[in-house]
């Protein structure tokens, strides 16, 4: 294909396949798509290894990694880390352990606050700072930024490495936010889409979008699952697609047995906006924990980012944990961020599958768009 | 175009224009599109009146009436509907004059319950067949039914006299039964629409619906004011789009000037879907009145449909009267049903002007496809 994109990142089709898993990042880029490592799980270490693997794997085609970044990179936040637990209200803890105990969820596992080191580790500077650095020793096409506008000093390292820099989006404002900070590439992600959303439609969005930074390339996310989705994407102006959902089931997918159950039973109906896991609204698969959250009478109510995190994935380790051993009350509450386009998701496939039957029915889509309009 | 639409209905382009407005819906007509007349504020004979009006103006061209028909027609409606006002707890007419008070609405206009009378007729068998009976006796080529499947009296009525019925709908299995029910054409419609709305947004949803009822035709609604935003309905899998926000701002349309002014202001964040007018979840501008029912500290809370409705109609007819007069409470509290797209409106322009716009850029944006896929 022809678009702006495709000659700057060197590739065949533009269809970006967000995933922590390394599998379906070098599975797409080895089909002629855009593999993009989600490595916000990753301390430096294993960011490192996982990335040799991958120039391995892929024969100087090329890929990219997303990091999640504080919008400024402060290295207080490594002392302010000590204080996050501390924040957490009493009550929050308790209506943790109260969930786990109603539900039966069984298994011991960490502390509820193991993960928040990690976690406070991963959102500082040096965390930050550090995947960033080991990401630019690798043969990376691009780098993309989860949140907030790309800092700085991560603008000017990857220029000076050459390799672009992507931002996602929800709106119009944020995208020029964005492209004033100096991202390469826009990503205009709508409310659809699985994960942290804003409220605004793909639909509506990626044209508006389209025009306030244009000539930035901008991606579409967001409800894009199947060739016929990316036609309409492009349609919109969009140089190319940004899809995470449609991964989760396939065969590459390390996503836990129970969870992809739950995905390739669920409709287009059981996705919320919630608050319940890390503060800010994400999609995600409803469950027992978003309603008990959300509309339970005993619920604290969400607390803001970064604390729900903290106060959220010691529980969700522990809950999927028990769902993997079959536990029914652990079942109802694990989930996890998905799109709307789970509906659409009813097999587990290999990625390479995935990508060749969205540029098959993008072909058709394309053909039968050009026919009606004859 | 050589949609199965077009040679079902006889236009020339499968472009549909929901309003209340009759000067809309014949600009729409007679530029190649297809009109239809939002019905439910008439009384038959007011209806009888614009449609003869209608017929003279579009010379044979064909254009549809969209009527608010309750799923079963039940006559004992008409005396239930006495019982109606009394179900509105006082704690809720109380909230209303209390905002009324609070906002400075002066106009006394009428007493709040004198929309419910007229409201009342509306819904009940003889309304909507007396509505229906007299649209069946103009040269419609459309009668569309919004809410619920259509029920067997309109469906049988209709085919009689060689008139397709349309049907909207919000999810997958909501096309399933209107379809089941008799539905010749399904409109599916996004999240990001105006008015009664489901969840699943229009990229997510279309596919779905496309695929579930084959081969009857589908419409897209919601997130459609373009011709880019055209385009994509139809690689999504759409015969043609069902567009109603864009037509608020035009010249022809009789939205009132403070509204109007509020829509063109707009943004694409300035919409909510909220329980506050109709007691089910409608996207509208957010204003101070969508905000004090849904999270102000004295609200009540929403009633149900049709409760809220009664409740809502009489104090926004007292609004907007208000609004007009420039009264600043009465503008923080005016508000109007509208899309996302709303943020896409930033002039008036004649309905007509629209409708070019709209074919110009649908083709180049698939022309535009056409070359990125070569």
């Amino acid at each position: 294909m022809r678009t702006g994109i495709c000659q700057l990142l060197g590739i065949e089709f533009p269809l970006f396949a967000f995933s922590h898993c390394r599998d379906v990042v070098a599975a797409v880029t080895n089909a002629g798509g855009f593999g993009v490592l989600g490595a916000v799980a990753y301390s430096p270490e294993r960011l490192d290894t996982e990335l040799t693997w991958l120039d391995e794997q892929v024969g100087g085609r090329p890929y990219g990694v997303d990091v999640l970044v504080p919008g400024k990179l402060d290295d207080s936040a490594l002392d302010r880390r000590v204080h996050l637990m501390d924040a957490v209200p009493d009550r929050h803890r308790d209506f943790v352990t109260h969930l786990l105990s109603k539900y039966g969820v069984s298994a011991p596992g960490q502390p509820l606050s193991a993960t928040a080191d990690e976690f406070g580790r991963r959102v500082t500077a040096a965390g930050a700072t550090g995947l960033i650095d080991v990401a630019l020793k690798h043969r990376i096409g691009l780098i993309a930024s989860a949140l907030g506008p790309p800092p700085p000093e991560m603008v000017s390292r990857a220029r000076d490495a050459g390799v672009p820099v992507a931002a996602l989006v929800g709106t119009v404002e944020h995208a020029r936010r964005q492209v004033a900070a100096g991202a390469d590439l826009i990503v205009a992600q709508g409310t659809e889409a699985g994960g942290h959303t804003g409220e605004i439609s793909t639909m509506v969005l990626v044209p508006q979008v389209v025009d306030a930074v244009a000539p930035v390339p901008v991606l579409a996310a967001g409800g894009i699952a199947s060739g016929r989705q990316m036609a309409a994407a492009m349609a919109l102006g969009a140089e190319g697609v940004w899809c995470g959902s449609v991964w989760l089931t396939t065969e590459e997918a390390e996503t836990a047995p129970a969870v992809k159950r739950k995905l390739l039973a669920a409709s287009s109906l059981d996705t919320v906006r919630s608050r319940s896991r890390t503060g800010k609204p994400a999609r995600q698969l409803r469950s027992a924990w978003t309603e008990e959250w959300d509309s339970g009478q005993e619920s604290p109510g969400p607390l803001g980012m970064p604390l729900q995190m903290l106060v959220a994935e010691g529980a969700m380790a522990r809950i999927g944990a028990a769902a993997e051993k079959g536990e029914p009350g652990a079942l109802e509450l694990v989930n996890y961020y998905v799109g709307q386009v789970v509906g659409q998701l009813d097999r587990v496939r290999p990625a390479k599958d995935v990508v060749y039957d969205l540029i098959g029915e993008f072909g058709e889509a394309v053909e039968r768009l050009r026919r009606l309009s004859e």
